[in-house]
């Protein structure tokens, strides 16, 4: 971690090939031509229908911390010549960046960020600014599916031991951006101000004499609003102990183990026979969107996921790429024979239909806005200007909010989990 | 990253219930009973023949930080109650840790790590072990089949972008453990002493005025002895303006799209017949385990592998877990009807041929060790004691070092890319 090194810089968090072409960059006099780079996904995940943008709000914070110190100038030493070091010592971006909003979705082509500036400047963001985007957008986007499948069922994320301890941080809060309630992730609780849900596994009932003291000292200890962890045995006789612990106020049971469905259905019947009528159903253990979907019918209250959602549900990267596509105002594109890109600076935007079902994203050169309709709505945003972050940008708590309602706009069968289509079209205009 | 947050501690990198656990274990006397917590999978990625134990070292650094201070502390106050608070304060783990070395092959079931110590000590450890092996793992695993394909000819590991900028970190030291040759992550180079790697991207030849005179301008920069992006435009073309500009003493190109396998024999072809004989031919571009395989014919020299080593190949986690054993040197296990597991203290022995094949592991009840044969060898290793990290530890190019040893005794079929069973079964004995 980046503690552990003692730093708090990001400049290093890059690849070693952004400061060999700066510094080959500022030898020939080219670092200073004004550029255009834009972050997009040439495709979803296979079968996916929407992404979500997730990270903006920890890239501006990152690029806060993008300065070369003197712990990072010796590293380089033997990466560079002095000449770009000393300009290094002086870096900070001095550009422009706008993008599609933390919250908003996105779709094959959309240019979700756009960083301008000279090329010096901004090509030394190229693999903080993918790394970030990539990773939590993949994140987001699962996540997103489940709350959907969850259909208003709270859902916690769990996942933090499935993966790196600080990918576990963002992914908490990527989650949480996409409509998860909560997180296990205690420094997620402390960064990002998410609230933070756990109670014990089965080592705690295993450490006792039996399920029974176990119950009892854990009610003992965090009240009988508390959740029950009741599969370490025999289950019926779980329930049955933690109603004799915590008495029919019990906040939770948790079950993680087992045929979700059936024990769902046998629990909410015992529990209710207890008289434990509000007592709470948590199912957790291999969760993921299609598992939520199918759980649908059964009394459950709430979920919790872990490895799904930390690993983007089969789509761990969002695959984002960040280009040139601009110099000294010109358009500029690679023209091999494969992964062609579309030059020059572009913006977008959503055409809606009355009613706010999203028909359409249109991809246009930033010069040649087409007509709005009175319905429709140009995405990209102001994010940084000459260096510095835009005052009021929306806050996690507003992206969650962004995101909601961007859902709600999605055709119908734009919401299905199966493999699809986009759920709208992408055009590109001008090209 | 913790490096923005100001803090170094590691304690707030893990899951709410660890402390609820420990907070209501301290309130009923059980927190001092002395436990043993294994860590294992309990079986590999679908179709895998092995797995690597990686990230035991940045574990062992991690444990030296995980200290409650007061930043921590304020916290915690709406998690614990006071007097686990002054208990926390007053933190480090004072128990033992044994496991597998890092770069030790495992198998389903091995016990890959044994944490014992109070149960309060040792709880809280959970999920930041999860984190870092179960990251880490999955990128080595995934690496290790990478190196196998690549039969001699080195890799340079480039995923940064594809993942969360500090997995990036931890992606690099994992992949390079199994025998990638260098990253592209700065921070890799200065954390983990790992070289690093790379030149230019499309951008550096798009911001010039053509290709050629941005090959002239980065030879001028970085000498001959540096690699040209060839495939922005016609790859032919580039590779005769690399020429020009480097002269024959060019001492890579590298292609990164189209039909690699095709263009690596076209290039070869052309660099000979320019007299660049001794000019290398780096290929990239969407490679894993079974693209690498598929060139093992062609004339490439080396590969750049991105993001299917960070995402660990289809295994991004490498689904280990963390179980209470023991209590009080009881042997203590889940048994309700799924994801049951065995109880009590283990080690593990792997038996080998006279040749150096390995044959069998067995997992057997720690007090109870069979009878080693000449060739057999046991597993685990003393990491820490008393909370103090056994001295003279192997280091990352050691641990390097076991991993290829390690591979060379695998039977022939386990080392093949094909789905299929552990390349040696595993048998438990005692149990």
């Amino acid at each position: 971690m980046s503690g552990i090194s003692g730093s708090t810089s990001t400049a290093l968090l890059t690849d070693r090939y952004e400061l060999t072409m700066a510094a080959a960059a500022l030898a020939d006099g080219t670092a200073d031509r004004e550029t255009v780079f834009e972050v997009f996904a040439r495709r979803l995940p296979e079968g996916r229908r929407y992404g979500v943008v997730a990270g903006t709000g920890r890239l501006l914070d990152a690029l806060e911390n993008f300065r070369f110190s003197d712990a990072e100038l010796e590293r380089l030493a033997e990466v560079v010549n002095p000449t770009a070091l000393d300009w290094l010592a002086n870096y900070r971006f001095r550009g422009d960046i706008d993008g599609y909003p933390e919250g908003e979705l996105y779709f094959p082509g959309s240019p979700i960020l756009t960083v301008s500036g000279t090329f010096a400047d901004a090509v030394l963001l190229e693999t903080l600014v993918l790394s970030i985007l990539n990773h939590d957008s993949a994140v987001a986007s699962a996540a997103a599916r489940m709350v959907t499948a969850a259909g208003g069922r709270p859902i916690i994320e769990m996942g933090s031991r499935r993966t790196h301890e600080e990918s576990a941080v963002a992914a908490a809060r990527a989650a949480y951006l996409a409509g998860f309630t909560a997180t296990s992730n205690l420094e997620a609780g402390r960064r990002h101000g998410i609230p933070t849900a756990g109670t014990a596994a089965h080592a705690y009932v295993l450490l006792h004499d039996d399920e029974l003291a176990a119950f009892r000292s854990q009610v003992a200890a965090l009240g009988p609003k508390t959740t029950l962890l009741v599969d370490t045995y025999d289950i019926r006789k779980g329930i049955e102990n933690a109603i004799t612990a915590a008495g029919p106020e019990l906040d939770s049971i948790r079950i993680d183990s087992g045929d979700l469905g059936v024990m769902a259905q046998q629990a909410r019947e015992q529990l209710d026979a207890l008289g434990a009528t509000g007592t709470r159903i948590v199912l957790s253990g291999d969760l993921d969107e299609y598992a939520i979907a199918s759980l649908r019918a059964e009394p459950v209250d709430s979920y919790g996921v872990g490895t799904s959602v930390v690993t983007g549900s089969g789509a761990p990267t969002a695959s984002m790429v960040f280009k040139l596509v601009e110099v000294g105002g010109r358009p500029v594109a690679k023209r091999s024979t494969s992964k062609e890109s579309r030059g020059g600076r572009k913006s977008a935007l959503r055409r809606y239909k009355p009613t706010g079902t999203a028909v359409e994203e249109v991809v246009y050169p930033a010069a040649e806005q087409p007509p709005l309709g009175p319905h429709d709505r140009v995405l990209p945003v102001p994010l940084v200007r000459g260096g510095k972050r835009v005052p009021d940008l929306p806050t996690l708590e507003q992206s969650r909010e962004r995101l909601r309602a961007a859902l709600v706009s999605v055709p119908w069968e734009g919401l299905k989990l199966s493999r699809g289509e986009p759920a709208i079209p992408t055009t590109f205009e001008g090209s």
